[in-house]
């Protein structure tokens, strides 16, 4: 089979890129090829695998040749993130409600209808005056987003399941929770810093933690997010249950006990590189997200939410370790 | 004051531009010029008005040089309908979703934040596996769409709302109730045959109703949706509540009790001209629709239902017999 990963050169599609090839088959399918579209070329390893081909460039623009190439299978991860589209609007609508459309556009009139998961966000909820949020949201919540990105996942959750209601994809759309520990550098995610005050301490570098301890929000690893994403995919229409979004997994936790995870795991001295240092912007974009959130959809396909941060933190310290950079990104731990 | 009516030529839009001019103020202040940009001309007796201008042509290519034109407000009812869009899906995409977004767009671009009335519609909502529907719908139920057109309308809410949030429009999004009863003839809209089995009667035509007459449904004059329409956009940010969409107010009725009503204001001899022949397209678009609404925040902005579904025939009846055609439109009545 052949699969389309867009936004393959990213932290979760290369992710899920790896997983796809180290399983060889998806939905009881060999894969036979994996196309990675980016704007950024996809990691070596990635293209030295036979399978792999990427597609590098504008995702808006490469739509109508992508979907005229055609696949069996698509996981549609490409997004501007939620600081950068509240920066930048058209961006946002650009790189989030356009170029999904164009995809939707494009496989629609292939007539190929390919199974396609479409990756929301628990960005999606959010309070309003009419509509008091609950403080852990479930699949059944009433969505009031409070972000152009929260705004622009929710209108794509709508088409793709307008799109599958008439036949043109088999669409399936998952809420992400917040990824968290996302390595390398800060991005321009509101929630960016859910990752920073870990993967920067274990670094060596101090880390300026932007809320308060007490701010709690729903997180998944790399790992459990993959595993959900392929999950998604290879559940049968009525194993999905309707055409809804649903929430993946999550475990809802504080930011007082990432950190004291962090220092379970690393160390005091570690713990000791976070600094509390409020942000306003951040602050106020995180005061409208929920702290928690239940999956009882995904749990009936199986789904589980990571057993606590302590393991999130040792999974992210057991990825790095893998790699020829492990000095450079765990240059905190004391070993 | 300068407003905008898209859609101005329609039924509703027409009736909504006469009761503008009759009353010459909008939220205390003076209406100088109604612009009616449609597809179609607009009424004669709305063209004899020196404050009416048209637009006639698409909407999507007028909305540049309507958003440029400047405006005080806009009331954007201009639709593509339920049953049209069914049946052609790019229709839908382009009337509905694209038109507005264009509006959108070129307001922002303007930066001159209009307040904007978005007309959305009760068929947001649905039934699916996942998001059982109640039978009586709220300002909070979850929408989870069954037409393209309910999925473009709530997408278009979204759109409203995110887009008042950044400041570049002040929006507020209505959902109508199915009006009835609509004059002239049947259109493309799943919903037409609620007024079709009133009106042709009156004029001595035999209807068909493509449902059971258990099949409840939410409705509301014409008079009243106008009503519902002027008090959204007269009303405060605060008192509107929020920027999710809000129900406007409906009578929730039995075609069983619409067709009683019929008898009541009009004779055994006009109701008997109505025959029950299911028709299972219609059928199977109205089983997913909630059978009744609430509308509490609208109820809080002092709006209230139509009394009784004699009332709406009754006001009909009047309507018609003010106009020129009155003989023919009321031609089934004993007179």
């Amino acid at each position: 089979m052949k699969l389309l990963i867009t936004g393959g050169a990213g932290f979760v599609g290369a992710r899920l890129a790896r997983t796809l090839l180290a399983r060889g088959t998806l939905a009881g399918k060999t894969l036979t090829q994996i196309v990675l579209a980016d704007q950024f070329a996809p990691p070596a390893d990635l293209m030295a695998d036979a399978r792999v081909q990427a597609r590098t460039g504008a995702l808006l623009a490469q739509a109508p040749s992508l979907a005229d190439e055609g696949f069996d299978g698509v996981f549609h991860l490409a997004s501007a993130v939620s600081g950068e589209c509240e920066a930048d609007f058209e961006l946002g609508l650009r790189s989030n409600l356009d170029t999904t459309r164009a995809l939707l556009d494009g496989f629609r009139l292939s007539g190929k209808a390919p199974r396609f998961v479409f990756s929301s966000s628990v960005a999606v909820f959010g309070p309003d005056p009419a509509v008091p949020m609950p403080s852990v949201v479930t699949d059944t919540t009433l969505p009031a987003p409070q972000t152009s990105y929260g705004a622009q996942k929710l209108i794509c959750e709508h088409l793709v399941a307008d799109y599958t209601r008439k036949g043109y994809i088999d669409g399936r759309a998952a809420r992400l929770m917040t990824v968290t520990v996302r390595p390398g550098k800060p991005n321009g995610a509101a929630s960016s810093f859910f990752s920073g005050i870990i993967r920067e301490p274990l670094a060596g570098v101090e880390s300026l933690c932007p809320v308060s301890a007490e701010v709690s929000h729903p997180v998944a690893s790399p790992a459990r997010t993959v595993d959900g994403l392929i999950a998604v995919y290879e559940a049968s229409r009525e194993a999905f249950n309707g055409r809804t979004a649903m929430n993946l997994p999550a475990l809802n936790v504080k930011v007082g006990e990432m950190l004291a995870a962090l220092e379970h795991v690393a160390g005091s001295a570690v713990r000791a590189r976070v600094r509390f240092e409020r942000d306003e912007r951040i602050a106020g974009i995180v005061a409208n997200w929920p702290t928690g959130a239940t999956a009882a959809r995904a749990t009936a396909l199986g789904l589980k939410p990571d057993t606590s941060f302590a393991d999130i933190v040792r999974q992210y310290i057991a990825d790095c370790e893998k790699l020829p950079n492990a000095a450079q990104t765990l240059a905190g731990l004391a070993r």
